[in-house]
C-alpha cells in the first residue's frame, strides 16, 4: 500500500478538499500499510488474535531464543517457547530467574501474570507414556492461556477398559485433544463417546512404516467418528492453542 | 463381553446372593455387550454424541442409500446422505417425497423436524468457486445440526483485499471453516486476522502436483498460524460436524 | 537343472556303474526340473501347500479366465476366481451350469466336491457395510477350503459398545480376520480383545487422504496390540486362505 | 478492518475533530476493507498485477465457464479460458462469434483490442511432439499478454544436435520455456546454453514411474544448470504468464 | 460410563427397586469403567490375551524402562523389552541380577519361571546374516511365550539350493516367520513351498529405495503365494508374538 | 551453435585466410548445428545408435501416429509402434497393408527388409500370464532388431520347479529379461541361476499397494542378486531394446 | 565427435581438396568436441552463461572444495562456495585472506573485482527469521552477480500488515524472490500484490509432514497467483541466479 | 525336498528295484536339497554365477566382517567387500596386507590372483566430481572382475560440449556405466550418443527434493533415450557387476 498516497487523502480530507465519502471509496482500494516497531507488532497481534508471538525454538540459536523470548517476556508478562534447547533455556534463565524448563516437551515458559481464574473444560488424553512430551505440550499451551486442563494417561485402545473408566471424566470436557502416535486409532474411539469436538494430534511415537507419525496422521484424517480435527506431528502447541480457543480463553 | 454372565450377576443380585459392591466390582471388569436393534443403536448414537448416523454415500448402492436414508429419516426426523448420487436421491425422493438433492456436494438430505432457534457464530470462508461443493457440504451439515452459518466465498489469498473487507464477519465468528485446493494458503491468513479456532479444510481441486488436494492439506497442516486444525480433503462434513459441536449444537 | 544329466545319472545306477551315495552328491547339487504338463502342475500344487490354484481375474480377458477355470475346476473339482467380471462369469456358466456369481467380491465359484465336516474357529469383522464386499471374499475363501466362518458386520471403532456386545463369539475364534477401510482401527482394538492371532484386512473404502487405502494399511501395520499381521489392501482372499490354514484346513 | 469505524475516521477528519497525522497511525493499524462488485474486482487485479482474472477451467461446469468467461471479455476486450471443455467453448461462442477454440491445449480465448507492437524475447522449447499441448498454452498465454514467441519443438535431449542447430535462436531469447516430460532432463541442456533464465515447465508425458510428470518435475527442481525455475505439471499458463512479465509485457 | 449410575443400578436391583432383566438393558447401553490399579491391569491382560505387557523400548529413558520392567517382572516371573539400550540394561540388571542383554535385537529379558514342556511348529528363516537381528528379536519372543523355534538362516533367494536343502524342516512347521530385507523376495518362495501360514518379517537392510524397509515390505504385501501376511519392518516382536499364538502358545 | 560463423569459418580456412589448426580451435569452442530436415534425421539416428526412432504411442492421437509411421515405414523399410490404438493401425494399415496389430501389447509393426539370420541369445522370461502382453512387446522389439528370442512363461516364483525346468535353457541365454509384477521376486531367483546379465522389467499387474508396479520396481531395484538392472514399469521396449544391444543386434 | 575427423576435413578444406559447403554439410553432422584444459573451461562457461563455475559444497572434502575454490578465484577474481563447511572456509583463508565466511547460509566468498553499478531491481522478501540463512544465500548470489538487493524480512502470512506496509519497496522490484518454509503461503500473496516474477523459495524450516521442505515446495507449485516458478528447497543460489539474470546481471 | 526319500529312490534304482524312468519323474516332482558347508557353497556360486559372493557391509559389524572376507580371500584369492568401514578394514588387513582400502567408495579389496589379460569395452562416464566414489565403486568392481575399464569424467549436461569432446571413447565402448546425481539426465544423453547399452547410475548427490537420489532414478527410469536401464542409488558394484557380465568377464 502506498502510505504516502494515504497521507495525501488524509490531508485532503483534513483540507475539506475531499469529502470523508470520497476518501474512503479511495481508501478502501488500496492495501494498509502499518510501518510498526517490533513492540507495537506485539501488541497488535494480542488485540487481533488474543495471544503473544509463540517462539519457535527450533530453527533458532540459542542466544536469538533467549533474546527474542525476554523481549517478548519483558512486553507481554509471559512468554512460551516450543522445541527448544537447554543451552537456550540457560541464557534465558540468568534474564528471568522465574523462568521453568520442562524436560518432556523441551518447552521454555514464565508468567508473572496475576492468575485469573482458570477456565475449565479442556481435556487431553494419551495413549501411551512414550507419547506424554506431546501430551505436556498442549497442556502446558492451554494452561498458560488461562485453561484449567484434565490429563488422562495411559489409556491405549488395546485396552479400552483403561479408557472407558474415565468416560465420566471425557463427558465433561468441552473439547478434548487427544494424542498417539503409532496407528492413531485413539481419537475414533474417543470420537465415538463423546460430544465435544476432538483435537486429533498424531505423535511421532513409533518405527517402521509409522513414518515418524505420518501413519498416525493419516489414519486420525480418516477417522470414521465424525467431528475429528487434526494438527501436525507433535504439534503440542497447536492443539492447545485450538482447544484453548474453542472454551473461549485468550492469553489476557 | 460375557452377557451371560453380567444377567448372571444380576440375578445374583436381585437374589440377594451377591451385594451391589461386588456386582459393581465385577462388572467393571468385563466389557459391556449391547446387543442392540438397527434403531436401538441410532437412539444410543443420538445420546452418546448428539447426531444420529450420517450415511456415507461412496461405496454404498444407490438402493442401499435410499433404504438406510429411509430407515433414519423415519426414526429420527432428519438424513444426510453425503458423497451420494442422483439415482440414489431418486430412489429416496419416491419414499420422502419432501427429500432434497444438492447438486453441488451431490448431498441428499430431508428434514420434517420443527425449526429450533439457530446458533450463530459459524463461517465458512471458501477461497475460490471451484471450492463450493465442498464449503457447500459444511453449509449443510452445521445447518442441519441447528447453526446460523454465514458463507463467505471467492476471497483467495491472490487477491487479499476481497478478504479483508469481509474482516467484521469474521470477526464475529466463534469458529471459522476456511474452505481452499491448490496451494491451501488460506487458513493461514485467515487464523492470523481471527481470534477464533479455525478448521482447515482442503479440497481437491488442482492438477500435477496438487496431488489431489495433498498440497493443500500439507500447507495447512504446517499452517504458521496457531489455532489450525485440518480434516480430510472434500471432507465438508467433517468440518461442518466439528464447527457446529464446537458452537454447542447438536442434532436435536 | 539339467534334465540330461539326471537322467544320464539315473542311467548310470541304474547300469551299476555310479553308487546311490555318489549319485545323490551330484543330484542334491543341481536344480530339479519337472517338465509338467498343465495337470500336473495342480496336483503338485495341490500337494505342496494344499490348494488349487485360484485363478486372478484382474488381468486377464473374459475368455481366458472362463477357459482356466473350466479346466481347473474339471480337474480339482473346486474353483475359485478372484476381483473377476460379471462377463467372464457368463462364459464360464455356460459350462458349468452349478457356477455361482457372487456380486459384492465379484469372484466366481463351483464346488462340486463332497461336503466334509466344516473346520470351526474363523471369525471374519468387518468394521462398516461398505466393507462387506472384502469381507464376503475372506469368508468364500475360508469356506471353500472348508471352514465354518463366523462373518461379524458393523462394529467399528466409533460405537464400541456394537463389539463388545460380540466378545463371546470372538473369544471362541481360534483366528480373526479384521475387515476395516478409513482410519483401519479395529484390528488393534480387537487385538486387546482376543488371544488368537488377528489377520487386518484394510480395504479401500475411503476417499481423500485414504489413498485408496494404504492410510488403513499403515494404521494396522503400526497396531499397537501384538498378534496382529496384515495383508494386500482389499485382499480378501490372502487373508481367508491364512486363516484357514491357521486351524489347519487345506483345499482337500 | 472495520469499515464503519474507518468512515468514522474520516468523518473526523472531515469534521477538524482529528488530525491527519492521527487518522494515518490509527487506519495503518486497521485493515482495509474494499467491498467491491465483480466488475471493480477485475480493475483492480489489472492494476494491481497487470492481467485481468484467467479462467481455470478445470472444475467448472460448461455454463459457470461461459458466464465468466463472457463477463471478463465484456469488461477486458480480452479472456482466456485454460484446461476448458468444448462444450464450454460452444456455449461461450454463440455469445462471441470471434472466439477461439485450441484444441491441443483445450483453451477457449478472445481478443477485441487493437494489436499493440509485440515485445520480442520469449522463446518456447519443447522436447517432443507430445509436449506440444501444454507448449502451446504456454505461447498462448505470453501472445495474448502481448508477445512475440519463437516456438521450437522436436529437440529432445536423445538427439541433442536437433538443439545445438537452434543455438542462434536461443541466444536471442530473454527468457526460455522448456518444455518436457518423461525424465525432464532438456531444461539443464538448455540452461547451459544460454545466458537468459530457464523457466522449466514438466508435462505428464510418461508411463510407469513417470508419475504423471513428477519424474519430471522432480529432475527439473534439481537441475544442475542454474538459473532454472520450475512450475507445475502441465501449467503453460503459468510459464507462459511469468515469461511475459519477465520481458516486461502486461495485459496492456 | 457412568460409573456412579452403575451403582445406583446394582443397588436398584439389591434393593428389589429393578428387575435383573431391566437392569441388564440399561447397563448394556453404558460403557464399562474399571478404575484398576496397574498390577491388576496386567492380571486382565494376561487374562484377556494371554500376556503380560510387553515393554517397547525404544521412546523410553533409561530409568523408566528399568522401572517398569521390574514392575513386570516382579509380578509376572518374565519380561520382555525390545529395542531397548545397553544402559536400560545395566539399571535393570542391578534390581534383577538374572537378566539378560541381547546385542542383536538389543533386547532385555528375565524369567524365573518353571521351564514348561515348549509347544514345537514355530520355524524362522532369515534371508541374510543381516538378517540375524531381528530374527532373533522374533525367537526370543516365541520362545519365551513357550515354543520350541527352529532358526534357518542364510537362505537367500539369489542361492535357492541353500533353501530348498532345508526343506524338510520347513514342511514340519505349522507356521513359519520369513525375514528378508533388500527386495523381500523370500516369503513368496516359501509361501510356494509350504502349507503353513507364513508370516513375512521386513527388515531395513538395504539402502538407497530400499526406503528402510518399505521396498520389502511393498514386496511381501503384493506376494503371489498365498498364505502370507505382514508386520511392520523390524518388528520380530510382532512376529514371534503371532507365530507363537498360531501354535496355541500363551505367555502362561 | 552459430552456423553462419561455422560457414565464415570454412570459407577462411578455403580461402587460405585460416589455418586449419586455428580453424579446428575455433569450432571446438562452438556447439554444432546440423539444420536437418525429417528424413536427414532418422538417417543420423540410425547411424549414431543403430535404431531408427520408435514410435511411442500413448499420448498421440491416431492421425499422427500413422502418419509418422507410415514415413518412418517408408524411409527405413521398418516401424514399430508402441502403447498404440486400434484406431491408429486401421489408418496406418490402409496406407501400409502388411501392417500386423498386437492386441496383447498394443502395437503396430511392419517389416518389409529381407530376413537377415537371427543373433541367438536372448531369452525372455515371465512370471505369470498376466505379465506375458508387456513380454510380448519386449520379445516383438528384440526381434524386430535381429534377435531369435527364447520366451518363458508361467514360472512365478511361488511355484519354483516350474523355473528350474527350463533352467538349461536359461543357461544358454547372453541375456534375460525377467518380466514380474506384484512383488517382484522372479529377477533376484534368475539373477541367481544365470550367469548371464539380467534385465529386470516391472509390470502393473497387481492391485493395492503393488501401486501400479511401484512395488515390483522397488524390489527388482533391490535385488539381492547381483547382474540385475531395471526398466520402467511395462517398458517391454526399452527392456527388449537393451538385450538386442547387449548381443550385438543393431536395427540393420 | 571425432575430433580426427573435423581435422581432417578442415585440412582437406585448406588443400583445397573439398569445398567449404561440402564441409560444412559433414561437420554439422558430427558432435563437437572440444579437448579443453580446466582455465578454458571456465571462459567457455562465462561466455555461454555469464558466470563461472559456483562451486557447491554439500558433498566435497574441506581440502578440494578450497583448492577448486582458489583455482576459480585466481582466474575470475571472484569465487562463491555454497553449503561449505568453516574448515573448508580456514583452507582457503590460508590462501586466500579477503575470503569472507557467511554463517548463516554456510557460505564462502571472495571478490577482488572493481565494484560496478550495481543494477537494482531484486527484492528478497522473507516470512520468518528462520528463512533468513536460506535468504541470504539468495541475497549473497545476486549481490556478486551486480545487483542491488533489497531484503525484507519477517514478513509472514500469520500477520500480513507486516506486508502490506512494504509494499511500495514491493512494487518497485523488477523480479521478487519469497523465501518461505511451513506451509510455503507467502509467494501466493505477493503474487497478487506485484506485477514482477515471483521466484518462491522453500525452505526446510518446518516439522512433521513439513516433510523437510515439501510441504512448502508443493504449496508454492499450486500458487493461484500466476507468474510464480519455484527452484528446490534451501536453493537460494538458484533463485538469487535467476533473479540476477532476469533483471539482466551477469557475472562480469 | 526330501532327501531321504531320494536317497531311498537312488537305493530302489541301484537295486533295481525302480527303473531310471520312474526315478527322472518321481525326482521332478521334489526340490533339490544340497546340504552344503561353507566353503562348498561358494565353490557352486561361482560355478553357477561365476563370481564369489560379495561382502556387503553396511550392516555388518567390523569384525564379522573381516571375517567373512577373509574367509573368501582364503579360498578364492580375491576379495571386495563394499560400502565398509575403515575399523572392518584394519582388522582385516592385520591378516591380509596385501588389503586395499578405497577412501571414495569406502571399499576393502584384496586380489592375489594372476592378472589374466583384461577384457576391453567397459566405459563408466561420471556426471560431477561429487559422483566419482560411486563411479570408483564401479570401476573396482569390474576391474576385479577382469575388465579393462575407462572412466570419464565431468561431463554433466549442463556444459555437453565437455561430452562430446569424448565422443570417440563412448563410440568405442562396449557397454557404458553413467554416474549421476542431481537430475540424472546425462544418461540420456549419453543413450542417445551411443549404439552400445546404458546403465545408468544414479547417486544421492543432492539436496531438498533430490530426495537422496530418488530423482535421479527416477528421471533415469524414464530416460526417453532407449538402450537405459537402472541399478539402485549408489550401487556401483551392481553396475559394474552387470556391465562385466555384458562383455562376458567373470571373476575368474
Amino acid at each position: 500500500m502506498n502510505n504516502s498516497r494515504m497521507n495525501e487523502v488524509l490531508n485532503l480530507v483534513a483540507d475539506g478538499k475531499m469529502s470523508a465519502e470520497e476518501a474512503s471509496s479511495e481508501l478502501t482500494l488500496i492495501t494498509p500499510a502499518p510501518d510498526l516497531d517490533f513492540a507495537t507488532l506485539d501488541h497488535s497481534r494480542s488485540e487481533r488474535i488474543g495471544f503473544p508471538e509463540v517462539v519457535y525454538g527450533l530453527s533458532k540459536t540459542p542466544k536469538d531464543t533467549a533474546e527474542i523470548a525476554a523481549r517478548i517476556y519483558d512486553h507481554s508478562g509471559v512468554v512460551l517457547v516450543t522445541k527448544s534447547s537447554e543451552e537456550a533455556f540457560e541464557l534465558f534463565n540468568k534474564q528471568v530467574p522465574e523462568a521453568v524448563w520442562e524436560e518432556g516437551p523441551r518447552a521454555i515458559w514464565a508468567d508473572r501474570r496475576d492468575n485469573p481464574d482458570l477456565i475449565p473444560g479442556v481435556a487431553v488424553v494419551a495413549a501411551g507414556t512414550s507419547d506424554l512430551p506431546v501430551a505436556r505440550e498442549a497442556v502446558l499451551t492451554a494452561t498458560l492461556m488461562g485453561c484449567e486442563v484434565n490429563l488422562i494417561t495411559d489409556v491405549g485402545v488395546a485396552g479400552l477398559h483403561r479408557l472407558s473408566s474415565r468416560a465420566d471424566e471425557l463427558g465433561e470436557a468441552r473439547v478434548v485433544i487427544v494424542v498417539a502416535g503409532m496407528e492413531g486409532a485413539l481419537p475414533s474411539v474417543v470420537g465415538g463417546l463423546v460430544k465435544a469436538p476432538v483435537i486429533a494430534l498424531p505423535t511421532s511415537v513409533g518405527y517402521g512404516v509409522s513414518l515418524g507419525g505420518v501413519a498416525a496422521l493419516l489414519a486420525m484424517m480418516n477417522s470414521c467418528a465424525p467431528g475429528v480435527s487434526v494438527v501436525n506431528i507433535d504439534n503440542g502447541f497447536g492443539a492447545g492453542y485450538q482447544a484453548a480457543s474453542i472454551v473461549g480463553a485468550t492469553w489476557r
